[in-house]
C-alpha cells in the first residue's frame, strides 16, 4: 500500500477579491503546477471541498474545476461537511492514491464568502445547524461557540486574556506568512478591547470572513522522486462525526476531534507527542484551547497555554507550537479551502520552506479540521517529513 | 480485494410529501434495517447524496445522517454532483469496502424539492450551470436537453412519436412499482398533447420534481451471508466529467457516459452485451435515447428504439430492457436520492423481489446517474446477481 504524498501546493491570495470562485481556483493551482507538467499529466480525479452553493449560486464544483484545470474525463465532484470539506476532499485524494485507486489526484477548495453580501456569510454557516431544533432558535456559529467559551471559562483557570493571547500569538505567527488575510501583530488590549460578538467572544476572539482557494497534489513517494519535487507523507488521516447539536454535546471535551486525531496517529504509527506543528481548527480562540487537549497535546483545561512557550506551559503539555500559520484567526478561513490550507502550512513547514516562521526541526505535523459548530464532524491528518527528500 | 455487495435497501415515498429530508431519511433507514440489526452495527461510515442547500437551508448531510441513523463518531459527509450525487455517494461505499477502508457502508441520497416553492427546483437545479457563462443567459434544464433534443431528431430517423414512446413505456413500468411516484398507464397522444416545455420538449417528455430519500447499505459477500440476507454484487464503478457546459459538447454523443459505463464494464468484466436491465438518467425522454448508445446497447442513432420489443429493434441492439423501475420519468427523480433508487431497482430485480415487472433471468444491471446537462458528470455501476443467494 503505497504512502500518498503532496508533491505540490498552491493557493490563492486570502480575504475580499473580485474574482469568481473558479478563478480563484485557477490562481492556486497555477501556483500548485507552477514548475510541473500540466495537471491532466499528474492527476487522474479531483475532488473539491466547497461549503455553500449560495454565495455565487453554483454547485458542481468537481466538474468546473476539472474543466478549468485542463482534466477532461475524470472522476470528480465536491464534497460538503460544512468548514471541514478542504480537509475532506484532501482525505479522499490520500484514501485513492493509498488504494490504489490513483496515482495522482488534485484535492481543492474554495469559497467565494464576500459573494453573499452583509450578513450572506452568516445565514449561509447556518444552514450547518439542524434545522428544526436549532436554526429556527436563531443561533449563528459566534453564538454557539460562545458557549462552548463560557462553559471552559467556567470549568478551567482560563481567562478571557488568555483566550486574547491565543490571538496576539496567531497574528504573530501571520505576519511572517504571506499567505495571511491579516499579516499584522496586535496586542492583548486590542483584542480585550474589540466589540463584542457573542459574550465572551469579542471580534478578535473570531476567524475572518474571505474568499480563498487552495490546491494540492496528492500522489506516490515515487511519482514524487521522478518529478523531482520536495514532498510530504500522509501517513494517517482520520474523521468522525459528532452529533450536529452543542446542545447534545459535552461542549468542553471535543470527542469528535479525539477520535479522529486518534484515527490518524494510529494508521501514521505515532503518538501526541510526536507531532512537532499543528494547525487546528481556530475558528474562535476557544477552539485552539479545546483542539489541543482534544489531541493530546495538553492536559484537560490546560489546553489555553498554547500560547506559551513550551517551557511555561503545565506539565503534560507536548511542546508542539500551534497554527504556526496564523491559523484560521489571522492567515484567514475561506471555508472550504481552510483545510487545504492547513495541509499547505505543514507542506512549507516539513519542507523547509517556512521561512522565518519555521519551527526548527519539524518533521511532524497534525491538522485538525472541522464542520459545523466544532466537531458535528472533524477530519484529521498527519503529514510527516520522513519520506522527503 | 473484497466484491461490495448491495445487502439492504430502503425508500421513502416519492413525490410532495409533509416530511422534512431528514424525516424522510429515516423512513428509508428505516425500510433498509426493518430485518436487521441497528445501523450502528453494521455500518462504519455514511456518505449522503444531496444537491441543493437552497430547499431546506441545510448542509451537513452527513452529520445529520449518521445521527438520525444512530451512528455515532464515524465519517460522514455529504456528496455533491448534483442528480449525479446518489450514485457518488454508492460509489464511494463501494471504494471503501472493496478497499477494506470498511467492512460496511450507509450509501444514502435525499432530496426535498418541494420545499422551494413555484420556481424553487429550477432555480436550485440551474445552479450546476456555470454561474458566468450559463446561469446569466437564463438557461434551465430544460431548456438546454431540448437543444439535445433537437439535435438527436435531426440527426436520427427518431421523431417526437418515439420519444413520447419512451414516456409511454416508463409509465407501463412505474405502474408495476410500488415506489413509483407516477404508477399509472399514458398513451402516446397524452405525451404528444401535453404542455410544451421547451421544443420538443413536452411536459410528459420531462421526469417531474418530487421529495424522496433512499439508502442502501454496501458490505461484504460474507457478512451479507452471515445476516443470512438476499445480496447483490456491486463489481464495477466508474466516473467522469465532461465539460459543464452543453455548448462545449457533442450534443449526440455522450462521451463521459461512455467512459463511465466502459470503467464499469471493465471492472466489473463484462460487456455491453451481457446487462440484462438498465436504469439510465432518463431526466428527458432523449436522455434515455442517448444514454442507451453510449451505453453500447444500441447503434449510434438507435438508442431511441429503447421502447421496442427487442425483436423489433435495429441490428446491433442487444436485448436489455430499459428503466424497468418506470426510470426518472415516472418512478421520480428526487434529485440526491436517484442514483439509489436506481440501485434499488436493481437490487430488487436481481434477488427476484421485483415483482410482476420482474425481467425473467435479469442477473446483471448497469446504472447510469448523471449530474448537470447529460454528462456534466456521469457515475456507471455494475451489479449482478452472482454471488447471490
Amino acid at each position: 500500500m503505497p504512502t500518498p504524498v503532496i508533491a505540490a501546493v498552491g493557493a490563492s491570495p486570502i480575504g475580499r477579491t473580485d474574482l469568481p470562485g473558479r478563478d480563484l481556483f485557477s490562481v492556486a493551482v497555477e501556483e500548485a503546477f507552477r514548475d510541473l507538467p500540466d495537471p491532466a499529466d499528474l492527476a487522474e480525479a479531483v475532488y473539491v471541498g466547497n461549503q455553500s452553493e449560495s454565495y455565487e449560486h453554483q454547485i458542481m464544483h468537481g466538474t468546473l474545476m476539472a474543466e478549468w484545470a485542463g482534466l477532461r474525463m475524470v472522476p470528480a465532484e465536491r464534497v460538503e461537511g460544512c468548514a471541514a470539506a478542504g480537509a475532506l476532499a484532501l482525505r479522499h485524494a490520500v484514501k485513492d492514491v493509498r488504494n490504489g485507486e490513483h496515482e495522482g489526484v488534485l484535492a481543492c477548495g474554495v469559497e467565494k464568502m464576500t459573494a453573499g453580501g452583509t450578513g450572506g456569510a452568516t445565514d449561509a454557516l447556518s444552514a450547518a445547524f439542524d434545522r428544526a431544533l436549532e436554526q429556527r432558535s436563531g443561533v449563528t456559529a459566534p453564538s454557539q461557540y460562545a458557549l462552548l467559551a463560557q462553559r471552559y471559562l467556567h470549568e478551567t483557570n482560563a481567562t478571557e486574556r488568555d483566550l486574547a493571547e491565543i490571538a496576539v500569538k496567531n497574528h504573530h505567527n501571520a505576519a511572517a506568512n504571506p499567505r495571511a488575510q491579516f499579516p499584522k501583530e496586535i496586542d492583548v488590549e486590542t483584542v480585550l478591547d474589540s466589540s463584542p460578538v457573542a459574550p465572551p467572544l469579542k471580534l478578535y476572539d473570531c476567524a475572518p470572513v474571505g474568499d480563498g482557494a487552495a490546491a494540492v497534489l496528492v500522489t506516490t513517494a515515487e511519482r514524487a522522486r521522478d518529478l523531482d519535487v520536495p514532498f510530504v507523507a500522509v501517513p494517517g488521516s482520520g474523521a468522525a462525526a459528532n452529533n450536529i447539536a452543542v446542545a447534545e454535546r459535552n461542549m468542553t471535551e471535543i470527542e469528535g476531534a479525539e477520535v479522529a486525531a486518534q484515527t490518524a496517529y494510529e494508521e501514521a504509527g505515532i503518538d501526541a507527542a510526536d507531532v512537532d506543528i499543528a494547525e487546528v481548527h481556530d475558528a474562535f480562540t476557544v477552539s485552539e484551547a479545546l483542539l489541543s487537549e482534544a489531541a493530546g497535546f495538553a492536559p484537560r483545561g490546560k489546553g489555553f497555554q498554547s500560547y506559551l512557550p513550551s517551557e511555561d506551559r503545565a506539565d503534560g503539555w507536548t511542546d508542539v507550537q500551534l497554527s504556526t500559520s496564523g491559523g484560521l484567526k489571522a492567515r484567514g478561513h475561506p471555508i472550504g479551502a481552510t483545510g487545504l490550507l492547513q495541509a499547505i502550512e505543514a507542506y512549507e513547514q516539513l519542507t523547509g520552506t517556512a521561512g522565518e516562521r519555521a519551527v526548527e526541526g519539524a518533521d511532524t505535523a497534525l491538522l485538525l479540521n472541522e464542520g459545523g459548530v466544532a466537531d458535528a464532524v472533524t477530519v484529521a491528518h498527519v503529514l510527516t517529513a520522513e519520506v522527503a527528500r
